[in-house]
């Protein structure tokens, strides 16, 4: 039997009667219910209201504060430096990536740093705010550590993601979204739970040997992904996050499913780039479909090449005309939460 | 016997001596030779001298143009884009660099695109730059096709090197610098003539199976690093570089070796952030430190945890004190120029 599917505009709604039955701003709390049941629409569950009790539970324990008074404590004509105020990270990030827009629509380019913010979910939301005003986005953040340093075996880097928005005529906007790690936590917690093993490179002990049991993952550390490569870009992505904007550094994160005594304090770094200032929009987009089609045309025999973002946009449509297909473990999230606040399920 | 050594100022004095024998301008041809011996100096020799003869052969025949007459054809506040006239692709990337920090000196955040440039070498040459000014930069350029996108086989992308620096307090900066391939052209080679075999996911044939043969590179394709998060970034680059700048996009660049009868048409990208204009300079340096001291000590046991970089800046102490090495091919190269063009040697 296929998963029981429910309409993205009703599990939005559920959420954002959560938060308000919790007391929560109206505003922020329904940026938040719709960054997060975005990710649920475009196929990447593991951001979305599967999460949603961690996040309530650091809201009720005033870990996130919603409403957050977001305060401008640095400025420059193409940039800004925000202080979240230990709001919902999908909100705080919502209103510094369309300032890193305007910004960028006025000097070409906007840089906006956020400290004291909260896990900000998918980096690819952002990015994409960035192209449905034609431009390129970019959006990263630092989070709880999680990672070595190449060589290393102590956790030093969050799975820091990081993520590119590309504009396209037609709205299906290259979207590239990373995690800095080989695998995703959700990746390994799912081998966990089918009982395998972990191939050698995802992770390492203490004893600088390879970590293979799932089960014991917060005994190590996670490995980059791409080897000095991914290592160079984790560091830059916790530097730009955190270190240029003042927020928690390293260890300074806080887990938001393992900790619920510390604010989070991530960091975030926000880049927009107005095509426009540079080239003929249209040029731009004409170009753009011509690499696309080189893409395409790069196709091997009995292989399949997708534009990255692709496939999210398939699953944004199936969503959009089927409903969003629930697991068995979400459900279960939403029945707890539901009968907990006494708001009606989506359903 | 260990290789003869020649000190860097010589050996840049006689790159500068060849370009202007050959009637190049003299402030560019400076900029060029101090960016390619650099690359000789921080023991990246790949980049440097070992490459001038395909330079100078595309001086010879106009494709590399000295004097070039750098144009500023796009412009707003915290942005520029060139028309790098197929000067050096070092010189128009210096120009572009430093303009990309004076912008950030004002803006906070500077970028510059650059079309019809050429290639350009080491990218850490120019971020470097951004970090002498206590700015973080980034640079990132496309060049001939070698890369096929994820589940392809033809050659779309360049190996498009990108570079982050970010700055230290003792002027050591941390420099990422990296190709989008997962091995490169220059490694590939050394494979070749050692006789041996390439190990699986470094190169692919036309029809879709691994290439092991060095040798024969060049019918197929090279892989991207880390899988589909190093295809979306090569994709990024090339559309940073290109697409933004309306410079040459993948097909349209020539190789600096193959091809000596077009220009180059490589673009360029540069971004500059002044990190001042976030937080105080003493506080980010400060904790810049702590952050390196935490990757440091993250080191398992029997293993070495090295900050990106820290290799180059040990290789450059050693030859400003003990001089360049130089092998055997890289001499070669130096006697058959000072020979043709009348330049005494560096030795």
């Amino acid at each position: 039997m296929a998963e029981p599917r429910v309409r993205g505009d009703r599990l939005i709604e559920f959420v954002f009667e959560l938060v308000r039955a919790m007391g929560g701003d109206e505003t922020q709390g329904r940026t938040f219910a719709e960054a997060l049941v975005w990710s649920d629409l475009i196929g990447r569950p593991n951001h979305g209201v599967w999460r949603l009790e961690a996040y309530l539970k650091r809201l009720e324990r005033g870990l996130i504060r919603c409403p957050c008074q977001i305060e401008v404590v640095g400025s420059a004509d193409g940039i800004r430096l925000l202080d979240g105020d230990a709001g919902f990270g999908q909100y705080v990030g919502d209103v510094a990536m369309r300032l890193a827009v305007e910004l960028a629509g006025r000097a070409g380019v906007g840089a906006v740093g956020v400290r004291n913010s909260n896990h900000f979910g998918t980096g690819a939301y952002f990015v994409n705010l960035a192209c449905e005003s034609r431009m390129i986005g970019v959006a990263m953040s630092n989070s709880t550590p999680r990672i070595a340093p190449l060589g290393g075996s102590l956790p030093v880097f969050g799975t820091n993601p990081i993520a590119f928005g590309i504009p396209r005529r037609d709205g299906h906007h290259v979207l590239v979204d990373m995690a800095s790690s080989r695998m995703s936590g959700a990746e390994i917690m799912r081998v966990a739970e089918a009982g395998g093993e972990l191939p050698e490179g995802i992770a390492i002990e203490r004893s600088g040997e390879a970590l293979t049991d799932p089960s014991r993952i917060g005994e190590g550390a996670l490995l980059p992904f791409g080897a000095a490569k991914g290592y160079g870009l984790v560091l830059v992505i916790e530097v730009l996050s955190s270190v240029l904007t003042g927020s928690g550094l390293s260890t300074e994160v806080t887990s938001m499913f393992d900790d619920l005594t510390s604010v989070g304090n991530n960091g975030h770094f926000f880049l927009s780039i107005d095509v426009a200032k540079f080239v003929e929009p249209d040029r731009f987009l004409d170009r753009m479909e011509h690499l696309v089609q080189l893409v395409l045309a790069s196709r091997a025999d009995g292989t399949d090449v997708r534009l990255p973002g692709e496939v999210r946009w398939q699953k944004l449509e199936e969503a959009r005309m089927l409903g969003i297909p629930l697991d068995e473990p979400c459900r279960e999230v939403i029945k707890r939460l539901a009968a907990q606040k006494s708001v009606p399920p989506p359903w």
